[in-house]
Parts: C-alpha cells; structure tokens; sequence
C-alpha cells in the first residue's frame, strides 16, 4: 500500500491511494493512518474498492439491531472510501460535526462533476431515493474518526436497500472525484483554523 | 418584533420574523435571542430586512482592517438574516464547524428554489463570482454565534464588492427560503445530538 | 422488557419499567439505555429488583479492594434501580456532581414521603446509621452514567453492612417513589439546561 | 474584613466573616476571594449581612427583565451570603450542577437545625411557600462563581415576594448554619475529588 | 514594524522583529500577532527593547496589589520579549502549562549561550539569586498568551526588586539568543503536536 | 511494595519507594497509584529497578513499528522510574505538556547534581550524545499518565541504542535525586494550580 498521493496542509494531511483497496471496517480503528502512513496530522485518506464490513467491525447501533441476521450489511463492489482522523477535542459532538461538513463536500463535488442535484439526509446522500453512500462517525479516547463510503457500482449492495453508484450517475472519473473530495475536506478544515484566529470575542 | 413563527426541536428552537428588521450588528451579542423572544434552548432566528452593520460592531478582523475607511461596510439594503446561538461547548471551534454546516444548508436550499448551482468558498456564497452571502461566528464566554446575511436585492452593497441578491437570480418567494433554511439548520443539529447516542466507541 | 412508562424531556428521556428486572451490572454499560428501549437522549431509567452484581462488573475500586473474599459483593434481594447516562461533556467530573444530585433528591423524596430524615454522605443514604443505598458513577468514551440503587428490602445485603430498605422505614407505594425520583432528576436537569441560557457572563 | 476563620481542604478553602458585611453584588465578580483573603484555591466564602443588588451588578437576565422599574430588587435587611468559586473547568453547566449542590446542603443543613422540611425549586427555597433564599451561578473566562443568599430576616425583602427568614422559622443560631453549610460544601467538593481517583471506567 | 524574520511550522508561527520596539503591556492582548502581523496560527514573537508596563496593564493580581503605590512596576530599560498566543483549547491551565516550558527553554538555551546555570522557580528565572525575567500567563474567550521578559540590561528596574541582565552574565549577542529560544518554543509546540499522533489510549 | 515516603501537595501526592521494583510497563496502567497505594489524588511515584517492559506493554507505535523484531525493546539493568497520574482534564494534549516539564526537571535536578549540561530533545534526554532516559505519556478515558525512565546503569540497554547511565557521569546518589524530580514535579504543578488562580483575564 506505498502507491499514493500526499498533500500536505498545516494540521491536516491528504492521502489518496492509488491502488485498488477493500474496505474492512479495520480501517476505522484509531491510528490507520499512522500505522500504514505514518501520518502524524490530522488526516483525510482516500482510497477505491469494495466495500465488506463484517457486523463485529460495524459502530452504528442501530444498523447493528437491524441487520444482525444479516451476513454482511455493509457491501459494495466499488465504492470510494474516505478515512478522517482528527485528534484536537475530545468532544464527541466535533466529529459529527465534521462528518456533516465532509458529507456536504461529497455532495457538492459530485453535483459539479455530474450536473445533478443530489439529496443530503443527515449523513446519506441519495440520487432518486436512490441511497448513494454509508457513513459513520465515532471516537476512541485520542481521536475522533469517520468514514465515508460512496458507491461507485451498486451491485452487491444488500437487497434490501435501494442504490446507486457514481457509475449509474454518467460519472467514471472516481479517481478524480476521489481527490477533490479530500483535498476539499482538509482545504476546509485548514481554513477554519486560520479563521479562528481572526474573529474577535463578544462581550 | 412579537409576530412571529416558532418551531421547537428538542434541543433548539426555531423562530422566524414575520415584519421586516434591519440587522444592525447588535443581535449577534450574546443571549439576544433570551432577551428578545425568552428562548431557552439553543437557537436560530430568522428575518427579512436591510443590513448596516457598523465597524465597532463587527466580528472579522481582516474586514476591519481593509474596511476602515469606509463608511458601512456590511451593507445591503435587503437581506435574509439568520442569528444561531449554541450554549453546548466552550470550544471555538465548535462553532466554526457548525457556521460551515449552515452555509451548506443554506447553499442547498438556495440551489433547490432556483435550480442553479452556487459556489461556497469558507464562509461565502456566490453566483457567477459575484457574492451572494456575509457570515461571521464568534463566541462570548457562555455562547458562539453565528450571523449569516444573504443578500435578496444587490442595490447598496458597497461598490468595491460584486455582489448578486435571490431577486437577481429568479427567487422571490424569500421568506419561504428563510424557513426552509432555519428548519433544516435545526433538523441537522437535532439529528447530529441523537447520532450521537447510537454509536459504539472505538477501542 | 417492554412494559414501560416513558416520560420525553427536551434533553432528557425517563422510562419507569413495569415489570421486575434483576441488576446485574451490565445495565451500566454503555448504550444499554439506546440497545434496550432506543432512546436517543440522555436517559434515566428506574426498575425495580433485585441486585446481584459480580466482582467483574464492579467499577469502585475500594469496593473491589475491600470485598474480593466475597462472593456478591453488591445484592438485595429488592430495589428501586436508576440508570443514568449523560452524553454532554467528556469531563469525568460532570457526571459525579449529578450523581451526587441524583442522590440528593432521591433522599428528598423518601423523606418526603416517609416523614423521616435521612442522611446523605457522598453518594450514600442512611437511615439511623443503616445503609439504604449503592451508587456509583463512572464513565466510558462517549458517555458519563451513574446507577443508583435503594434497598426496598434489607435481608440478602452482605452481612458485614447493616441495611435497611424502603420497606423497613414503612414505605411500600416504591413504583411511585422511582418514578417520582426518576422525573424530578430529569426535571433539574432540564431546568439547568434553561437557566444557562438565561444568565449573563462575568466581566 | 480580617476578622475570620480559614478552613482548608485539599483544592478548595472554606473562610467564614465574623463582621458584619452588606452583599452588593460586587462578590459575585472574578478573584474576589483572591483580592479579599489572598485566596489561591478554589473557594467558599460565609458570611452575614444584608443584601442590596443594583440592577446593574445582577446577572439573572429573567430578574432584570422582571425588575427593571424596581430599585432595588435583591434586597434583604439580614441574610446569609455564600459566595463560591471553582477554576477547574470551562464549561457553564458545570458551576450550575454545583450550585444545585450547594442549594441542596443548604436545604438539609436548615432542616437538621430546623426539624422543618423545605422545599427546593431549581435553585430556590421555601417554606409553606415562602421564598428563603437567592441564587445565581455564573461564569467568566477564567472561574465560575455563585451566590447563595439565605434570609435571616424576612422584613425588606421587596414587597412583591412572599418571603421568610431562619428567624421565622425559629433558627437564632444562623453563623453556625452558615459555617456547616460552608464546610459541608467544601467536603462535598473534595470527596468528588478522591471519588473520581478510585472509580474504572466503561468500554 | 515591518522588519522582521518568519519561520513558519505546521501550526505555529515563529517572528522575530528586526528593529526595537517596547513592550508596554498591551502586546498581550489577544489577537495582536494578526493585527500587527496578518498572523492565522497560533505564534511566538520576539522582540528586543525596554519594557514599560502601566499598572491597568498588568494581569497579575499579586503584582498589582503589591506595587499599587509604585509608579511604574514593570520596567526595564533593555529586554528579549516574547509574546506566545494559542487557539487550541478553554482550558485555562494549558496555557500555563505552556508557559513553564516556554521558561525551560529560555533557561536552557541562556545556560547554553553563558555556560553559567540559571536557577528557575516557578516562572522566574534567577542568577546568583537576582531576577532575570518577568512572566505572565493568561487568557481571553478565544486564546492563551504568555508575555516572557528578559532583562538584557539592568538598570531602571524598580530598586525594590534585585535584578540581573544578560549583558552583566556575558551576554551581547541577545537577537540570537531571542530567535533561539523563539524557534526552540516553536518546535517543541510542533513536537508535541506529532507526538500526540503517536501514542496508543490506556484502557 | 509497603516501605515507601509520602510528600503530600495540595491536589498532588508524592511517593517515593524504598525498595526495588522493576518497571514492566503495568505501572503505566491507570489507577495503578491508586490500587498499590490507595492514592486518591494526582500523583508522581518514583522507584529504582530496572526496566523490562514486553512489547505488548508498550504506547509508543514508532518504538512498536521499530522494534518488532527485537525481543525486549525497553529494557536498563538499573533505573529510576517515575510514574505521574492526572485526572483533571480530557485533552490528550494537557498529559504531553507536563510530560515535557517532568523531563525539564529531571534535566534540571541531574545537571544541578553533577554539574554537567545535558541535552533535550523533545521528551528525551542525552549526554554526549547517549540517551540517558525514555519517556511517554498517554490517556486512558479517566486520566493520563506519564513514565520517564532515567538510566542508572547503562548496560543491558538494547545494543543499537548508545545509552548512558547516571552511574557514568559520576552520580551515585540516585535515591536523592529521585526524591528531588518527584517533588520538584508536584511543587510545580501546585505552583500552576496557585498561580491559575491569581491572573486576571483579557478583553
């Protein structure tokens, strides 16, 4: 896993891989990025290929209770994967709030790329109902991490959820989309740090 | 200012102005919103009228740098102004990241009435380079807050910036996309707190 | 487990089950309160039952310390049982100064309905020197949680404590004592998340 | 106002007047304990005398809204005043749940003393629905701070207020009420304080 | 103000100023790295001239109650000034915490420079029991900043205090020695950072 | 481990063993001071032995990553150990920040004891270029902990390290010393508790 792109901003560095990789659902685990990378910022790492999360590596309670007598519920043959790593606030709610901040990235560069209007619910994008991503965000006790799978076949998604991916949307560039994202992602966290630094208090 | 809508989530309410109130820079000081309409909770309060913010009332620094020979430098003869206020943590940073999540809200939105694409670059909104928004959040000691300004007419908006209003791109209906915009900052931040408590911590 | 009464605070969630349930222990782990009865707030849910907690399950120290030669440390053959869990703040004091609210004003209620006065010290009740109560809280990654139990019964506790329980001081209505206990924690916690929005800051 | 006897715990001191001293509101301001008693703890403070607050040194926005055509609002010709403060840490909430303590202390104090039962409202006291007591809890950048105020006398409390005083419930012996209170606090304090050093935490 | 050297880390900027400027105390106001500098990360500054602080500028409430009937209390007629801001965290104590290891290095590096050894108590440093420096730590709602003085010279320091000078222990080359310490401060701060990033959680 | 002298500071404990005891990496396990000596505050305990530490028991994923293939990586013969415990603030950062003050004092105490200079580079320590110590610092969710480790002897040292001893720069009083680091640390610590608590805040 050494062939890759690195582009470094002041706290937070972006990685993008360019061979193909599976998700496992490992890749959540705090420190991926310093194990594989040894990236010792903030991250963003972007990365294409399957999608195959077994219910033991999966963090969303609520998917767990609904899918437990299902093999594998989080499945894609193709999909994007972003991995974010931030280690500045142990306040759980600082990651959800990126999640959301990263999620409307995805958003807004796919619409660009494909000239369509996608649909932002929380955490999930939709094309047409259509559900385009799977998302979590969740922290251990040194840093917040969050993933983003955006699919880019639908094929192999679980029956029972209705699909799509950037492939049945016109859009084969993934790559590209892939590092936009990313460099977006830490594009924007960089700026909301130098934006901290200019804005007076109120009294 | 007693006619009014007011939506109540469970940790933030929501009000929307229906008589028109010029943004002076007062109301993003802290607990404007206890102090005009007794809200308890967290908040975003929306409404329709010009903008005239004085220097010594303004939050940015690099405005007041560049400004300071001008006159009125946030100026806009009408507008669509959002006040936020969030209690929750007394992290600066918080309240950045949620500053970003409403002008993608509000980007959405915009994009969803005129069927156009925008721009968002930080904080800003704009439409074919022209610029569309002014934003600012900050903290006191209790609160951060947030003001958003969309222009509705580009008239009166200082010479040395382009500026572009909802009016120049087809949207009149602008009260509807005031509520529209409110509703959604608070259905996001309500679900982010109930997100929050379904999700395993990593180990 | 679904016999329930279930109370919505803005922040805060109440659940007075109606069946008989043993603490074991394991209710005080992590999202027992979401895996359960899927509250998405902070919670507290009162049960009555026994106690039967094993050394594994223990979280004080001094209590392991002390009873590691003893088979169940923690048991009463009957209780009024409170679970908390707070999501708001990763500072581990936070969720000791509630517990110690909590302990407040279940002693307030017994002596309310009891006409007796009881004492508190730290986390624990007394009454003539008998102990009518175990607390302890402690807290994981994403939350803080407390578990409160009050002896309705005496016989059972370790014999090296001198009990007593609620039917001893000649209470027997207990179901409306832990829902009383249970809604007027949820109520001072709702009141101070009001009250910090109606305050103004130290200069 | 060197007349006064020093009690120190570990992290907070406990210094109670033996003077006579008026209550303005000026005590309730940053570093007051430092600035009167070279205090380098955290801190609470007793001691005996009237209370006269101008509008201008009062801090509860819902009293100034209320009040504002009354001269004086907080006014009692003879109370007990308690001023705390705690530099531990940032967050608002924390000093309210204390204050909650400290109320509650105050309460099962005056009822020991008493034989009476009080009741507790948020932050207030009563009995027979007379109101006993003050209080208001607040932050500045550096420490959160509280004042408790007990009446002693219930003459010239403003006229609107159904108020009562430890006289009128029998109580003479008030500067050692005001001296268990205080030292009952600071234990509280402390205990939390070992308490947290001896409890496992969740996973 | 314009002369000056930037080196700049990931999340730090260092400068030093070329020409003489005084320190007259409200250099330790927040946010006057952007102000004087355009400055959007956190910063050390130096700069070499007298120090002339006005009793309403100082913040140290044992200083001030001490030489409240004394001109001018902190004064030096030539000084390295140092003047630290950080964004990253509420918490008053971090920015203390900063400030003893800001002292470490400007001891270790003078002690490298001299070969004499300095003696450092609290955040003082001393040679042959005569002071040498001044330091100040505090806070604002956004940021944490340390002002560090170090007499290059010392006369004009108010007589009641001993005091020392690096020109009387040797030392002339005092720019070098300011960027020194300036750059050593920097990539500790950096270091940390990194290290952070490295490190496994305790469970 | 009975025989043992104990130095108490107000929110700090001191504990210096009397008799050998290695270091296995366990001792970094939080509560440790707690379970071995009923400490209930913040605490630095320090001891001679050797150190053994298996790589399991190691935080330091670049030491981990390096190491792999070598059998004991953190191994001395003969060495003083600290252990330092803190519980008052979830930040990571808080713990490496007092991890490099420790490490300032050590040198500080050892250069002050032999009258030679010693090199930091960040949280470790040199002489003529051979590492005389290892040190980490990391978290768990209640509290963070530090171990330095300051070689007396220096063989046994993994063969790829050039180490030195206290031993080899003619120091044989380690007992002495150990006592000094430890206390100097909790006086240090206080000093920033007291000095928090005296410095006015900036507007």
């Amino acid at each position: 896993m050494k062939i890759m792109k690195k582009i470094d901003f002041d706290t937070i560095s972006v990685v993008v891989l360019e061979e193909v990789k599976t998700y496992t659902g490992e890749e959540i685990e705090p420190f991926w990025a310093f194990k594989m990378f040894d990236i010792q910022k903030d991250s963003i790492i972007g990365f294409n290929g399957p999608m195959n999360v077994k219910i033991e590596n999966m963090k969303d309670l609520k998917d767990i209770k609904e899918e437990q007598d299902i093999k594998t519920p989080i499945m894609s043959s193709d999909a994007l994967n972003f991995i974010v790593e931030h280690f500045d606030n142990p306040d759980l709610k600082m990651i959800y709030l990126r999640q959301r901040i990263l999620v409307s990235i995805a958003k807004d560069v796919i619409e660009n790329y494909s000239g369509l209007k996608l649909k932002k619910s929380g955490d999930d994008l939709y094309f047409n109902e259509k559900k385009l991503s799977v998302c979590i965000a969740c922290r251990g006790v040194s840093s917040g991490k969050i993933h983003l799978g955006i699919n880019v076949k639908s094929d192999f998604v679980p029956t029972h959820v209705s699909a799509i991916g950037l492939n049945d949307i016109g859009l084969s560039n993934v790559l590209e989309i892939m590092e936009d994202i990313a460099v977006e992602y830490a594009n924007e966290m960089s700026k909301i740090e130098r934006d901290i630094r200019k804005t007076l208090p109120l009294f």
